[in-house]
């Protein structure tokens, strides 16, 4: 039996804690405000970026998304980051992507005050992760941690398998893990016998961006699988990272798609925007 | 057979391209300084420093060691930190440790300009590391990797184990095997059964601490084993996290201690020194 480790219920009681302290906030004359920063004409980013302003709104956060067209040079976005992370009245910053051609991610989110840097994306946050310091994880790595305690996934000792290296999902969740005591290893494009790598994991984390790349083979019996992918099917659905047909069965756990981090992540972000908002 | 990877005259060849780099600086008005701040009295501690000192003299780069007592507090630390990284006559800062009670090495170097972290100690330069961005690399860890690719190992696809999560070490050298294309494992002291996992390293770092910890048990035949342990004996000795004489004649190659890693260490500091002088 494979249990379905939802994420939706979960995300919910999120989201309810949050829309309690938005609303304390609020009374005390400070409204939570999230700030989105687009440059992009993608359809995918935008759906993602309404889920979250709608979200937000109805947690009682404010939600604004600033659209500087997909014309926008690196010194446009950069300047429009540092503005609101100096603007009282914001409490988290996010740089939604794509980018224009030219611009670097990890270079333009050096922009944003890690104190606002709700999405863990300025390399400073993911340092101060990495050495153990506070900081705002990023919120879909975060995800992944929170569904397994969610579940009782015990992490000491166990041997934690990410594939893929991003940094906005990849190493964090790899440094996540790590201090939560997991051994970990990080494949990617480059591993020889990936599923040879995988087959080893207690605790397999999918966060490469390829449909449906985990299968079976790759997957211990009684493993748990957690599924980052969030891939666009032809036909305007999700997919994950993860073969859940192939995988069912096999594994201990499995999150779904859609319905797993996804709705966590979320939550999370929200999450980060309040506890920026109170200090 | 199991070859020497011996660091000294990798370690010569980058202190006299150093030299020659410290020549031209000088003449041309700027003469290379480096300062270490130091706030304790232990002795391994001073007899590195004044090691790193006596190197810098050799290369013709100017050493300040700032010595500000046992009984420092993190504030006066961190002054002296940010003092010397305003200072256009200083071009490399590195906080020596122990530190005293209550003082937070990454907490601390935070207050070191990330151009002139010359040992790659602020959470920052970790996280440019770890997204891919230019800093300079903690030293000891970029010499693992110096030392790997001047004796010809092949990283891309490899397995590299990383034993220990430092954030001086382990977790720095993983970012770098992981940019290199390695797949990359990271074990510590709650990994189960870490023999079975350091046995599947093509090429394994020893960074725990721990004197002669990795025995012939835990390395694969043919692996390549890089000792980053220098662990003082009672005798005044130096030993390091490999069992030299039990891992001989199973592994492919290893690096002595001392002679190995250390000597990279010193050079890959001084050269960074220079770097940052010509920036």
């Amino acid at each position: 039996m494979t249990a379905t480790l939802s994420g939706t219920e979960l995300a919910a009681g999120i989201r309810a804690e949050v829309a309690a302290a938005a609303a304390d906030l609020t009374a005390a004359g400070t409204p939570p405000h999230l700030a989105v920063v687009v440059a992009t004409a993608d359809e995918s980013s935008a759906w993602y970026v309404r889920s979250i302003a709608r979200a937000a709104q109805r947690t009682g956060i404010a939600c604004s998304v600033v659209d500087l067209g997909e014309t926008a040079t690196p010194e446009r976005i950069g300047a429009e980051l540092a503005a609101l992370s100096s603007d009282p009245a914001v409490h988290g910053v996010i740089l939604q992507t794509p980018l224009p051609a030219g611009a670097v991610f990890e270079d333009l989110a050096a922009s944003i005050d890690p104190a606002k840097d709700v999405d863990g994306a300025n390399p400073l946050t993911l340092g101060r992760l990495a050495a153990g310091l506070p900081a705002f994880a990023p919120a879909t790595a975060e995800a992944v941690l929170v569904l397994l305690d969610s579940h009782g996934i015990p992490l000491s000792g166990a041997h934690a398998v990410v594939v893929g290296r991003s940094t906005v999902v990849g190493k964090p969740a790899a440094h996540l893990l790590l201090q939560r005591d997991a051994t970990v290893t990080v494949c990617h494009s480059r591993t020889k016998d990936l599923a040879a790598v995988t087959r080893t994991a207690d605790v397999l984390v999918a966060a490469v961006g390829r449909p449906e790349l985990v299968t079976a083979e790759h997957v211990a019996e009684d493993a748990v699988v957690i599924d980052v992918g969030t891939n666009p099917t032809p036909d305007g659905g999700l997919v994950g990272d993860v073969d859940a047909g192939s995988v069912t069965g096999r594994a201990a756990g499995l999150t779904p798609v859609p319905g797993g981090v996804g709705p966590v992540t979320t939550a999370l972000l929200l999450r980060h925007t309040v506890t920026s908002a109170r200090c």
